[in-house]
């Protein structure tokens, strides 16, 4: 697959919220995975799609999706973006929250070998 | 400046189309600045600051715009990601053109050292 191929495929798995699919179809086994920030203290920094299928299982686990909206993608080289618009509820804490950010991907020879997620900041 | 300034000045004087005042006070003297095409056969990649300012006056010379939307900025580390809604006519072709494309920052020392531009390729 080309950038192109795996932008689309991006699009249409997250659109699913097919998490485990994405992982297990479109990443490296040495991906590198970068958050904003590390939960409790964590490194932001994520390697290898054991750490990757971990965060899925989390998110799946943890988050009751109200919704989840994806635009793009944006594709340029080995380079993809694409946008989250999330609204959802954490089971735990019960809060609620509303999240926009951008997951910006590196292809190397078909498959994601770099994700960085960063979050609005601005005003959009 | 830390990475968000620079995003949030970035998202200032885009707004204000300031391109100039943008390439004088943000980019570093050795910008590496990627487009998803060259233009006519030429490198998609520009290196240094007066090459980023040849772009910015052809742009300026070359298009009347109708409008330009700026939504971000998206932050994390060294990374900030610009999305640009554009609705212009090319002078020279009189073809009008609406444009939604990304810009993927890297930043060093304050300064901008690498732009990516990706365009929409999905139907958003």
């Amino acid at each position: 697959m080309n950038t192109e191929d795996v932008a689309n495929k991006v699009v249409e798995l997250t659109r699913k919220q097919a998490w485990r699919e994405a992982v297990n179809s479109l990443y490296a086994k040495d991906i590198v995975s970068v958050e904003a920030q590390g939960m409790g203290g964590d490194s932001p920094e994520k390697r290898g799609i054991e750490a990757v299928r971990g965060k899925a299982d989390w998110w799946i686990n943890n988050m009751e999706v109200h919704s989840f909206k994806v635009n793009g993608p944006f594709v340029a080289h080995d380079r993809l973006v694409v946008e989250y618009d999330v609204d959802v509820t954490d089971k735990n804490s019960k809060q609620r929250m509303q999240m926009s950010e951008v997951g910006v991907y590196t292809v190397k020879d078909g498959k994601i070998v770099r994700e960085e997620f960063l979050p609005l900041t601005g005003k959009g």
